[in-house]
């Protein structure tokens, strides 16, 4: 089977460790998903990837109503660096909550912190949704990862235990921001070696919340345009922005 | 009432003209819109804006189960230039199209004119829904004019009928491309003065359909990173990144 063809069979996230010629059992909601959702069976060829090991390719070795035996063949990618950039949200209403983790997972965020802001209406995230979504748009998007999601914490904890050696690029609706692209080129902020976006809920940062932002030193605020985005919409602009000037989409790859 | 609170009133688009001291007569779909959508009552203050005459604060002067009436009072903000940017797409899955269309309007494209391609599933759209989603997404944002959507065309009919002072930013996903930061600030580009995104279907541009654009002397072809997008997450970043380096991003607004 050529890389032409292997290209469209499906690929799967698993927690295990991979090297060629080890054989895997499915637990049983991958069971489930391979055998009823993917509808695989004995003999079909898929991809896998952990996120440590790069891709390899597997064979169905056996599948009966309760288990799928995988063997694992070939490494076809090697694990590669990916760009370290999180993406710092308040969550938001269910549809666009969605949007914005499919799209950032496609993105290439490496990480996930769902934020408690003044205005958050959305005080309780369901992680394994989350998960299960950021883990499907990964399959998709052919990355070698799932990005990491936190547990929901406030505007001010994350603050206190932000890392000095990653930008925090806020996302400013109103009061003193830059042009996103301007920030983007400025010497200040490519002295960072990683990022942070951070978007807040439907209605936006509180006054307070912006003047806590203006203190912390590794702070930069963006304005995107002169139009009212929504939260999801501001997410995915910023995020494309930075990959586009900072991050692995300067390069074309193989 | 400030503008600070004008800011938090109902923002309606309509096809009248504006002017001050006028009275409207909202037609029964907007009467429906106007009443049990937003839940106006007389003396209620909304906004109002038609793509032309800019913004008017105006007033419920009478409203009954079939009509409504509203007084224009000033102008609030006048009608402003604003980036002619085209989207043309291969019309994709509805929940995914509509998240297209949504953060089109949003990032401000003038106008979105729907393409069938070989791979194209979806071949008819509904252009009632369409634009009452553009609608809506141009009164949520504060835009000032609603973007066109024209009926779907062959790509070969769009390209036939492409102006030559337009940009044709071409998302590939395989084949010679550059990285698309490259490509938005080659001079090449930044000749024209007009752009549109293409992007296709959920199965891509087939290889035909890639060698025609090739073809095309204002086609730049674009790479968005190493991850595959969705079609959707492919043409909200390229307007997203044009918008940062080319369009009315660049500088801060009022």
């Amino acid at each position: 089977m050529g890389s032409e063809n292997l290209r469209h069979t499906h690929r799967i996230f698993v927690p295990n460790p991979l090297a060629q010629g080890e054989t895997l059992s499915a637990n049983p909601d991958q069971t489930h998903h391979l055998l009823h959702v993917l509808r695989l069976k004995q003999g079909d060829v898929l991809r896998l990837f952990n996120g440590r090991d790069g891709e390899y390719r597997g064979g169905v070795a056996g599948a009966d109503k309760k288990s799928v035996e995988i063997t694992l063949h070939e490494q076809i990618r090697p694990q590669l660096a990916e760009p370290d950039l999180w993406l710092c949200c308040a969550p938001i209403k269910k549809a666009h909550f969605d949007t914005m983790l499919e799209k950032a997972t496609e993105l290439g965020v490496s990480e996930i912190q769902p934020i408690l802001t003044h205005r958050t209406q959305i005080r309780e995230i369901n992680a394994d949704r989350v998960y299960s979504l950021c883990r499907e748009a990964s399959e998709q998007s052919e990355r070698l990862s799932v990005p990491a999601v936190g547990n929901p914490v406030s505007l001010q904890d994350m603050i206190d235990v932000f890392p000095k050696d990653r930008a925090l690029i806020v996302c400013a609706e109103w009061g003193e921001a830059d042009p996103v692209h301007k920030v983007l080129l400025s010497p200040a902020l490519q002295n960072f070696p990683k990022a942070a976006i951070l978007t807040g809920p439907e209605g936006g940062l509180a006054a307070e919340e912006l003047g806590l932002l203006r203190n912390t030193p590794n702070a930069f605020f963006i304005r995107l345009g002169p139009r009212i985005l929504r939260a999801d919409t501001a997410a995915i602009a910023a995020l494309a922005c930075w990959q586009a000037v900072a991050g692995d989409w300067k390069s074309v790859p193989r």
